[in-house]
């Protein structure tokens, strides 16, 4: 558990080793957060969680960071409100890792102590929420610099390969299915109630569509016609004048994509990315094909390859039969948002290491594409 | 058919009759449309999509009516955009109720020929269209005079009475289901896609919740706890200083409500009703209890009265099995609202004698109370 | 004294004679009040200032009225905020006449008994108070029916005429002049403070600029030149899309214009007119004139014919030396609006006759342009 | 001329001494920029307006830096839009400096050669053009640190002192007064135009206003009351919740004041300082006097010391008679802002020694109050 911990630890400051002290504190949009907030914010988790509760010679390493880099949990507290995380310069980057620094020691001597189940459950829970930092570190990296009039580098890592393009589509029989986590592994709250689903006869594609596919859809004037898209995803593409995948770029008639390694020609092999969920859907109208169900992708997932992109399902952020919040702060993890959003499922480059499974629930609001997202059809 | 159509046309013009000539061209809100509006656009429809296709002798009453009096059909051309409604006092309430007059003879007429089957079914749809129409003229002329600092009375109708009390809770037992509308009477495209549902056991109230309860979840500080809500009902309430349902007033500490008889003492004993989802869902929470989904209620709602109030489900808008959009305009009736909104289920006293059924989905995005809405709670 | 108060009446009411019931309870916009609230609100002032204060048997027409019609009178009471004057649909247009009668004939007979030079100089300020709501009258239903999809006629009157085109330039010698209202019959508060002014040598122009020569300054790209522009007036053509005077309409490669006799073709002999500040001002600059300043202006004014349109000056509406506002509610009349504002100089077609004279100080924010604005150029 | 060019290049780089890397980079506010882009921007005006136009040597540092450090100058090409200075954390601030460098020593050879008086003209323009950017600079700074939560100290400068407090009121005499800048040395095109203004008799303060005086006013609730504000000023304070001057702070009722050495008691002897141009008009009407306009100031300005802080004047920002833009982007330097903007005089402490004059004329909006803006009182 220990070595587990620290290597947790270790992978956030990995992320941002390319990273400028200037790239910091920046926040480029409302919905991406300064990754110095990141690094701070997954380590007031342990002092939150664990340290003040549990430590009884735990002594906060500053008050004012203790108020500063708590994040939507309303229960404990006032919050710094999310615009402004982009206007503190201060406390510095250095400073900010000397906090980790010192969580980080403090937690390896909790760690050391004998610990109940209880705790143990909130560490892996810990460790889960720190990963989930990672991605989104990647997320809000790529948008911070990707960005900015002169596309810096950040390096050559997280990318995406080929998806090997046959046999096309798997077909699935119908039948009563079980949904839901199983086992005693560590799963989220959200993944819990194991329920039975009726699911009937579908197909799903092995595959992601590709960066290639999508530009027919662009060719056929696919963001220009009205009947492939929901009434507000209609209104989203007009209001915000889009009119191709995140990141893209048409220079001298041909597509670029900002990238983690910097601004290169689009590659037509590779899947789609950076796609919300009106695109996503969009896009299977136009190819008479849908978007499978969370359901569904759940039951086949066993017969393709996944992980290299968050997958968009036709299934809107509800709660399973028999779920129920923890009390506490801890609850307001993930029961509060089930509304207005839409699953994803899978993971992808940016995911760490095994904190993925079949039954992850990933969730969006329906315009949101800086995370790592594409698409897969089903009919 | 005929007799029908004219009741139709007739019952839209009786709900204006207590209107002043002022009333009709306001637009309280942008959500809310003019009733002269919903007059010339539901006269509209006739013409658009019966009488220019398939009566080769009609000639439109007026070319910019036909322009005019569009709504969210964008197959159909260039529209009004929604807000601007409401500027428009011209062509007047005495040319609009010409126009309906003589769309309404010309589709007499065209009535009394021979008509085939496909055409039959427009016209169906047509007097589903107004039908829903005149709900919403009720809830737009409720919110136009809701709104004006003298509090006008509208007239004596479209009153909720009491719900009876006993037994409260019906246990229903899980089970594969049939979902979805079945036989060959009219139903939406939305309600079809028959197909099988597997529901756990559940217990599903046999009343409407009173203002009498919705006022203990006030007291209760219900409105000040957001352990009770979504993350974005939170906001809500906050951003828009909400602390009880539309339509309520505190006046000298006792609860006022206006009413389409004016402004009363909040009758305790009637169904609480303009209440959001994100209210419905957090009374459900503070309760202990839970929303029905869509096909639980549909399942129970034959052990139970219903159609006072409609009733939010914790289900969102999404397509059934297999339901693909009809082509063109008629199309865009139903399917390109299949994201970010919230399913209601039954009907209410506004609601056109004979308009609904146990399988009619009804759906508006989750901050609407405008509408005639009510809550039932579930476990 | 009567007759004048009973003509004032009258002509408010003239000028509404050609609007349907429909057109009175508009708002298109938020600087823009509906025909039936100036009409409400310039009765209201009688009440206000004159029959509560005054008349000791006089009893209030309606509570309500009384809150309902105050408009900008801070001291006063609580404010029907702006934006909302055009979702009253009640009182009704009818009640409203039936208001202004009830104090007209109050008025008329308190306007019978003996009064002091106090009160009849009040009454003097109701006429012009009265006066001048009849000139935004005709602002404001210009502005309601020419943003009407089908450009409704009003009726043929408040037209401009050519202007003599010769001569051109009038040259004034420089000196100290007396600026300010003089003599003892009635005007503003903010004319007082006569005051001496030191004004160089200038030359003023006889005319207006006409619709031919402003169409010059278009056809030279004057509105994508922002050398011609403020800052703000650059910010404002752009955010508005701005490229030609309001009202004016590009039809088939040819100028028409919304006037209150109806869509026509533009007339370009007539005095280039509904423009901003911003607008007259970048023609002087292209022009490579400049705007008079409002003293050299009044200096000058004996020396043309004015009260067409009013003329935009350079000068910034602020107090003459010596200026102090009038206690109470009376005082909010002009001084609070002393910032922000640029001064309009003379008078327009719909100015009511006698209204004006050549110290009159009018005044709005340089976007404004829904007034009847023209331009003189100076050098 | 090159030490006093050496002089001002360092000036800019010693204000930033005491920054953090990561506070160079933000844009706390929309009329903030970033330290990172006032230093980079007053290098590229040398490069802009001399070494690229008079050097044939010169051969620019970086393209894209010429792109991203223009600013207003609409005649030079396509500007970065200001609100998106601050998401620029590249180039780094290394960089900008070794930008610095560069131009510095390119500036040195070419003042070494032989130059005409018209570009010896540009130079001193280019010299103060960098001084006003250390002016902001310090109200940056000051407002980046100052919006923080945790309040950072930046160091003990430009620090305001008691003003003497006797003889209050200075009596001037009515006359015909030249006003401008005459003779030979530097100033603005804004300051020319020598012209005669008569002024009546009037008095002005000998001292500013001091934090004491305006407590008063505060106690006395000068900020409830409308009747000290103009319409646009009483929107303003309410909109924006504002009952202070900036960086006050009531803890523990007690006024506590952010300076650039932090958070401390506020030194009630000091001028009152960060006031907008609508609460210090408010404060004279409370008072019972008004503001200077600039001519009063101007004339006045030998009798008393003035420089600790700008003085808003009751005169908008306007053209001087005869008054023309230079031709090209350097004309937009201060003409194009005429319009919606108060004039100050005076200087401050955070102005750079030898900048101002007493013709010297600042500008801002009325809401304005980041600069070091107080008040001195006239009659």
């Amino acid at each position: 558990m220990i070595n587990r911990f620290l290597r947790v630890r270790e992978n956030s400051e990995q992320i941002c080793k390319p990273l400028f002290i200037e790239d910091y504190s920046l926040q480029a949009s409302e919905f991406v957060s300064p990754p110095k907030w990141h690094l701070a914010h997954s380590t007031w988790f342990w002092e939150e969680f664990l340290l003040t509760k549990y430590d009884i010679n735990y002594v906060l390493y500053n008050e004012d960071f203790y108020f500063l880099f708590n994040s939507y949990y309303n229960n404990v507290g006032k919050r710094v409100l999310r615009p402004s995380r982009g206007l503190m310069s201060r406390p510095s980057v250095a400073e900010v890792y000397s906090y980790r620094k010192f969580v980080t020691e403090a937690m390896v001597r909790f760690l050391n102590t004998n610990l109940t189940e209880d705790i143990l459950a909130i560490i892996e829970i810990g460790i889960n929420h720190e990963e989930q930092h990672q991605e989104l570190l990647v997320y809000d990296i790529k948008y911070i610099l990707g960005n900015q009039p002169t596309f810096p580098v950040y390096q050559d890592s997280f990318k995406t390969k080929l998806e090997i393009q046959a046999p096309n589509f798997i077909p699935i029989k119908s039948g009563l299915y079980k949904i839901g986590h199983q086992g005693n592994s560590f799963c989220f709250d959200n993944e819990l109630g194991i329920h039975k689903v009726y699911v009937g006869d579908f197909e799903i594609s092995a595959n992601l569509v590709s960066n290639r596919q999508f530009i027919d859809f662009i060719v056929a004037d696919g963001y220009k016609n009205f009947n492939f898209w929901h009434d507000d995803g209609w209104s989203w593409i007009n209001n915000n004048k889009i009119e191709s995948p995140l990141y893209w770029h048409k220079i001298d008639n041909e597509w670029w994509n900002y990238t983690l390694s910097g601004l290169v020609k689009l590659d037509l092999d590779l899947p789609v990315m950076h796609l919300s969920f009106y695109e996503a859907f969009a896009y299977s109208e136009w190819k008479g094909c849908r978007l499978p169900t969370e359901f569904e992708w759940e039951i086949a997932s066993d017969k393709f390859q996944w992980g290299q992109l968050w997958e968009w399902t036709n299934s809107a952020y509800l709660a399973y039969p028999g779920f129920s919040k923890v009390a506490g702060a801890l609850g307001e993890y993930n029961g509060k948002f089930m509304v207005n959003q839409m699953i994803l499922r899978g993971g992808s480059v940016a995911t760490p290491e095994g904190h993925s499974r079949k039954t992850y629930r990933n969730f969006f609001t329906p315009n949101m594409r800086w995370q790592f997202s594409g698409l897969r059809l089903a009919k």
